[in-house]
């Protein structure tokens, strides 16, 4: 319901990432499933999370006789470092071990390298052929039948960076992650206390804010994003103000909100 | 969520009536505990459903390790009949079956007979102690010393009516709960489709507003409330116009809307 209200279409999702087995991480997947199934959705779906996710899923389409118009592909996942699990034409993604009361998984999306992009005046100008467009996209030269070579620089301009982003929740504070998640665009982290409950945070196996803000600092990131509030806080601003006292370019993850990914 | 959203306090829940086990009708119920226990919640919570609720509610948390603060005490429910199910101080709550799918429950929220008023000036008047007041509320005269007899019309004015409410989802059209739900102020049931989908419903045990509509009308309630609408229907007002055909005192279900029950 979320995502309808936000425009998010769910036709499009082919595949999803699920942190842990947490309730509040999982209890809307099954209507997820179901729902897009209603929609009449038929491609494959890939569900990547730690062990349980599988059981859990499928023993709760049990219960509610649910059928699914599509089928489900389970990746359990139990990485010990940074580990691929998923690729697409687009972007690759990879799972990495993060430190909860749970087993619990971050996530990093790279987009793969983009072909170069066509300078149309030029591709006019030499009446370069459709089958050597793909080539030529890829960093080739083209050869004139005179013998000439048109160097691809002329031919071409350079493509946009490919950008990442790094999904960590939830975790306690742990610098280990900062070797996965270098230099990402942006990086979501939890965020579920502040200052005033940093001993409660360790407990817990949560991050405070400024944990959130000293790893972004460490990874060199773009963007940080932090969520994942703890309802006893009311005034949601003291999150944001610790973190950018450590970390200046932090926003807050506010349901409805959207973030560009930029390199 | 939605009854953060629409202000209705979870911490007064004490009872919660599952109609079936299909998805729409459950899938939330596990976050609505978990989140419940998050708030502190203490008191026992009785869950009422078919056969399968406390498995996959009991299964559900256990796949996500939640401990909840409180007991929860499940009834499994199969009822042939009319059967009393659950009674507190105000109200007692009746299950019966439905035509659906699966084995689904129809439920009956009776509020018992109220204790009548007390006149305050007449009380005062004849001086009445106070260990008599519940006596003359339950309908009892008042002997004064010298052998008169106050009798209690004079003393009490006549309580609100007892209210009754019925709610009916997801059921195919079925004139045998009639007797069940006979003369309740308020009826919600199920209007899944229109009239142009009517074979549809029946296949798929489903209603129209039409056959809500009819069900009030031989059940004789004072209102009609339906819901449960198909999301192939962009424009609700045709589930109305065609439920108040045939039975005018019909409302939509629609999101956050307020229902008084009036006797």
């Amino acid at each position: 319901m979320r995502m309808s209200a936000n425009k998010v279409k769910r036709s499009k999702i082919r595949a999803i990432f699920i942190s842990h087995l947490h309730g509040d991480h999982v209890f809307g997947l099954p209507g997820l499933l179901t729902s897009m199934s209603l929609s009449g959705h038929k491609g494959l779906i890939e569900v990547f999370g730690p062990p349980g996710i599988k059981g859990f899923i499928e023993d709760t389409l049990s219960y509610t006789q649910s059928q699914l118009g599509f089928q489900v592909q389970f990746h359990e996942l139990n990485p010990l470092g940074l580990t691929e699990v998923f690729t697409s034409k687009h972007l690759s993604v990879y799972a990495f071990p993060l430190k909860h009361r749970i087993p619990t998984c971050g996530y990093l999306f790279k987009e793969l390298p983009k072909l170069r992009g066509l300078r149309k005046d030029k591709i006019e100008q030499y009446n370069i052929p459709v089958d050597k467009i793909l080539e030529i996209k890829s960093g080739a030269d083209f050869h004139l039948q005179n013998g000439e070579v048109i160097s691809n620089e002329f031919l071409t301009i350079d493509p946009s960076k490919p950008v990442s982003f790094a999904y960590c929740t939830d975790t306690v504070f742990d610098p280990e992650i900062i070797s996965f998640i270098n230099s990402v665009d942006l990086l979501y982290h939890e965020a579920t206390f502040c200052n005033d409950m940093q001993s409660l945070a360790e407990e817990r196996f949560h991050s405070t804010a400024q944990d959130a803000a000293r790893i972004a600092h460490l990874a060199g990131v773009g963007k940080l994003v932090i969520g994942h509030f703890s309802s006893r806080y009311k005034d949601l601003e003291i999150f944001e103000e610790e973190a950018r006292q450590v970390f200046e370019n932090t926003d807050l993850a506010i349901e409805g909100r959207l973030f560009e990914i930029k390199s």
